[in-house]
């Protein structure tokens, strides 16, 4: 296995099972294979026994950043729905664009986007959209960390159950274990309960857990109310979903008795702020869902609401918002944003046993990042630098599995001028709207 | 007078009178002196007879951005506030931080400001701080435009009146006319009706306006109520200071009467968004104000709160929060952004006759940005990019008064290492504090 020494950073430690932070100043990151074997004093370690040294010269050390969920291949269609309601959003604009996508579409939209996320830091996501077996193609070429689940409603029919299962079959555990998957029905809304229920029987036979938008905004949870007499989260419930460990994204419209439920599974809450800003869904009541033990991770949703895969503005827009929402300056604080940013996003996708901390025995996705920017200058404190200054550019080297993806801000796994060219050439035809041609009508 | 040719850009502007943007591929800007002389189509100007061409290569052009309201030189203190109340922010941090600082502090602190504001391409800055004289320096040497204000309490006593009015009168319309002043008194809670009086009477005097921070949080306004049964804004007109132009900082505790009231006066608005969320400030009511006729900015306010000098983040948290706060998703859309950050923004510091436009005749103030890193790909909406993807690193290229201040990235008026070394000189000296021997003491 190959050795890598990372050599004179600033190690950003964070405690297991509390927000509290360590800055080990002068250290030294020794990785054997795809895991970290010590971190240790600058100054022991001999350079010439590792197959390969980076110098990181005072640089920060930390965890990659765990995107939660997130549709990556929507990058193509980016600046394409503005200013628009969230009905509007959906049934003009996202599901007529989406009728666009073709197989090799994804693989192209999947590689532009890793390397976008490649440059933001990134280094795991939760994806949930189409042809999968293209993403996993890209992600395993691209070599970031990746949860992958292929997107499916009452409408894609019973077979699509089996065809998304054989997908996650197959690929569960590829790329020395980069690439596991999860069965991914889209929403409550858009799946019956019978649907649903196969579904949860899929994920059980299978040993996977369920990937699934629920609870978006208080509208859906209302009007499930009205339609069904249960709440989108009481649905998940009574379906057996719940009953696998799950991620449900943004849950803005989960009620105090939807918590209290949520608290008794094994269950992650993705949170995605800029997408909320953006559409008017309001906010994810985070700090009651923590208070319930409930896990809550950050993510970007896709760029046709976030507009890039950018997780240092979904770090600071969540802290910001939580403080916003109290009404308290004091909610929220520093470590406990960078807590959630590493550890527990690390829960939300099932790896906080090795994922999210900078430690002997985890794996070892980590990046350097390079706070000499003006806009960190003086640095008092490289934490408040980290929640509220970070810009994409500052992310200097990215490490996954043991594996160089980036070194001094050049990717090294991915040809983002073919990918660039790629989405240019079908950047008309994926612009192209016929709304009566739509994959799905948004009706909750 | 010296001209500048700046080919084949896609020139953005914006109608004068309403959120329209019209975008021109493949213009030239011909630049005469300090102002714009005309923007034409690519081809017919010839470059040898220009004292220097920049080649923008498809580049998007667009008016510098303005910073209504800040205070530049704090950025000597960022990270050493947070998550703390507005009370404890001003009177166990803020305020006994600043009374450590020097003369020679508040030059560093300008110059390594003003280096982070050109790389992130704010072209403007209306400052509100101590020792102007120093700042005035620094911008004198940096080449951008600002409107300096030099920060006063009823506690510094009335010579100080005299003293800023000198500074005033002495560098109003130096550098060119780069630099023009203010009279900037605190706040309505940190100066008597008295001093207020005094000040709004100087201004008359000199020519000038004011600059003065006004309800700032919805706490403040109902304390003035209870203590003197006026809101702030009341103050303002009753001390007469409402009747020279006035750049008023925040007022997200504007009641509608108070808006209804600044509707008669010559006011506009400087909205700093990020500082009001970490601020917990609650936000300005800025589609009021508006429908009022009562122009907004944007602005970043200091960086102990702000954290860096990124009016685009300003820019789209203020399109986003607009549409939170209303819940809706089609308020605030993207053209009426770029409209506030250009136009109304020039509106707000007096100068919306010859600033936040790009058309012949206007100061030629401008900037380059280059939208080809990953985040923007495909670059479907241009538009939609510069409102939620820009980042700072995309800022190629900076004119100001018609001189080059920053090309392909790199800044060539300021020597940024210089400042960064004077700025850690100084770190332990600013970092001290002595809660007891603060400048001043919040109790609005």
């Amino acid at each position: 296995m190959s050795r890598l020494l990372i050599q004179n950073c600033v190690v950003l430690q964070i405690a297991e099972d509390r927000p509290t932070v360590t800055l080990l100043p002068n250290h030294d990151i020794i990785i054997n294979g795809s895991r970290i074997e010590a971190i240790q004093p600058s100054g022991a370690a001999n350079p010439s026994q590792f197959d390969e040294a980076i110098q990181a010269n005072g640089m920060v050390a930390m965890p990659g950043l765990i995107n939660t969920h997130a549709h990556v291949p929507m990058v193509l269609l980016r600046g394409l729905a503005e200013d628009v309601s969230i009905d509007r959003w959906f049934n003009e604009y996202i599901w007529p664009l989406e009728n666009n996508l073709q197989e090799e579409d994804v693989y192209w939209g999947m590689t532009l986007g890793l390397a976008e996320s490649i440059r933001a830091g990134i280094t795991s996501v939760a994806d949930h959209y189409f042809f999968m077996d293209q993403s996993a193609r890209a992600v395993e070429r691209a070599g970031t960390r990746a949860l992958l689940g292929w997107a499916i409603f009452s409408s894609s029919g019973e077979a699509m159950i089996e065809r998304t299962a054989d997908f996650a079959r197959e690929w569960n555990g590829a790329a020395n274990g980069r690439i596991r998957t999860i069965l991914a029905p889209h929403a409550p809304y858009t799946c019956t309960d019978d649907y649903l229920r196969a579904v949860a029987h899929k994920a059980k036979e299978l040993g996977l857990g369920i990937h699934i938008h629920a609870a978006e905004t208080m509208d859906q949870t209302r009007a499930s109310i009205a339609k069904t007499g249960r709440t989108p989260i009481q649905v998940l419930e009574q379906t057996g979903v719940l009953d696998v460990p799950t991620i449900l994204a943004h849950a803005c419209g989960a009620l105090p008795e939807d918590i209290a439920l949520l608290s008794g599974y094994e269950t992650g809450i993705a949170h995605a702020p800029k997408t909320y800003l953006k559409l008017a869904m309001d906010i994810t009541p985070i700090q009651s869902l923590r208070d319930h033990g409930i896990p809550v991770g950050l993510a970007t949703d896709g760029a046709v609401s976030n507009n890039t895969l950018n997780l240092w503005e979904a770090l600071r827009l969540m802290a910001m918002l939580q403080k916003d929402r109290a009404g308290s300056a004091e909610v929220m604080p520093i470590e406990e944003a960078l807590y959630i940013a590493t550890r527990e996003s690390a829960r939300v996708i099932g790896m906080g046993q090795e994922l999210g901390a900078l430690e002997p025995g985890y794996l070892a996705d980590l990046i350097l990042l390079d706070l000499s920017g003006l806009h960190h200058q003086p640095v008092h404190s490289i934490t408040a630098s980290l929640v509220y200054n970070t810009e994409i550019h500052d992310v200097h080297t990215v490490i996954v599995d043991g594996q160089v993806l980036m070194r001094d801000r050049e990717l090294l796994t991915i040809d983002a001028g073919e990918a660039v060219e790629q989405a240019r050439l079908s950047m008309q035809r994926m612009a192209t709207r016929q709304p009566d041609r739509r994959i799905q009508t948004y009706n909750p």
